[in-house]
């Protein structure tokens, strides 16, 4: 991990301010890059901006597990009780994240692509641009809408409907136009899926199968998830989403 | 359902300008009252807050559901493919909400005890009250966090895991100390808590008497859930949560 020497960014939805803003993380040091997979440190009382590259949410249990019990298995689910990591969504270029909540669960953020870089700032140092702290308050509105609809599909009782709402939310909100139809830009593990939708990898890899076959999803490439334009007919995919700003 | 004649608030955090903008709405004819489980009609782009009782949030799929399968049927899924609602979390008094994302579920919001109220403007409005808009959009930051943990516990594998952390969760938002624990406010359904933990009204029945056995949960007068002080040791229950204001 190095500080960042560029200034550039990827993001779809810049900030007005964005430039400045970086000038002065730069500036302050409060800048930094990580590595794939590397722990990005978070405090409560700072919010993060992901400049370049995406971060991983996670969370991870704290509280004591219900003693396994046979009986208990209904969901495909294994009798190990190690510790569960749930993926709890990504927050690409441009978009600020906090970490505050952390009972009974924890919270943490990883980079989720190589050369992710992020900085960070005081909620007092928003103070000096007023505009940009709006925006970045219309993002956390934004970002707590889309926790909803996320809340809806794990809501439904068959895996094989959570799993192809999770990809379709997924895909509305960071999906990029193919030949297929939309793709992620990064890959997913089916452990991490499996993870987010409460099942399992050798769940999700069979249901992603059946959903292969019905030529709902494809992969892509580098093993990216892509979605075929019938589903996404639904819904309206990336940058068409409204950010609910008004 | 009518406009509400009283200025009171329940509200156990009270907004500084609370009052002026309660007198505000009721001058302005933009508050009215609900009878239990009533349908509150949500545009976007408007702001509405509970003045007294309690919201509850629903997400309903529109996405077509992939075709019944009985091989699917891992979770104790029945095969009937019903309009299936999701619960996604109470708005309790004093606090605001907003309906903006739609596809491709669509969210709603019921009264969830008789005689609540709420009041709603445009965001605009809230421009005459900058301390206000403030404290509301450090709302939806705080709400975003407990989101982010409701999506921990959906992600566990195991059933029983889901529904206690689920439980946790409301307990420390909404609990108050009874002489067992900690007891939430307002009734909920085994069918409402199992549409939000992915699961269904008779699996929550059986893995709550479950809980109910091993003393982790007891129910109180009216249908109401307690959590022992045990479960509750782990976290912090109700006003005690930091709400990441700063």
């Amino acid at each position: 991990m190095y500080s960042t020497a560029t200034t550039t960014t990827e993001s779809p939805r810049p900030f007005l301010t964005w430039q400045r803003v970086l000038d002065w993380a730069q500036e302050h040091y409060r800048c930094r890059t990580f590595a794939k997979d590397e722990k990005i440190p978070t405090r409560p009382g700072l919010i993060y901006l992901v400049e370049r590259g995406a971060v991983r949410l996670v969370g991870t249990s704290s509280a004591p597990s219900v003693a396994a019990d046979p009986v208990d298995g209904e969901d495909g689910s294994e009798s190990d009780v190690e510790l569960e990591e749930a993926f709890l969504g990504f927050v690409g270029a441009g978009q600020p994240f906090e970490i505050v909540a952390q009972s009974p669960f924890s919270l943490q953020s990883y980079a989720h692509v190589d050369r992710t870089s992020v900085l960070w700032m005081y909620w007092n140092d928003l103070e000096n641009w007023p505009h940009f702290r709006r925006e970045v308050l219309d993002a956390f509105r934004y970002q707590h809408q889309r926790k909803l609809l996320w809340l809806s599909t794990l809501g439904q009782r068959r895996t094989i409907d959570r799993l192809l709402g999770y990809l379709t939310l997924l895909v509305e909100e960071f999906g990029q136009p193919c030949d297929q139809g939309y793709c992620l830009p990064w890959p997913l593990t089916h452990a991490q899926i499996g993870s987010a939708i409460g099942s399992t990898r050798v769940t999700v890899t069979r249901l992603m199968g059946k959903l292969r076959k019905r030529n709902l999803i494809c992969q892509q490439g580098d093993n990216l998830i892509c979605l075929s334009s019938e589903v996404m007919t639904h819904t309206k995919p990336m940058g068409v989403v409204s950010r609910g700003d008004n």
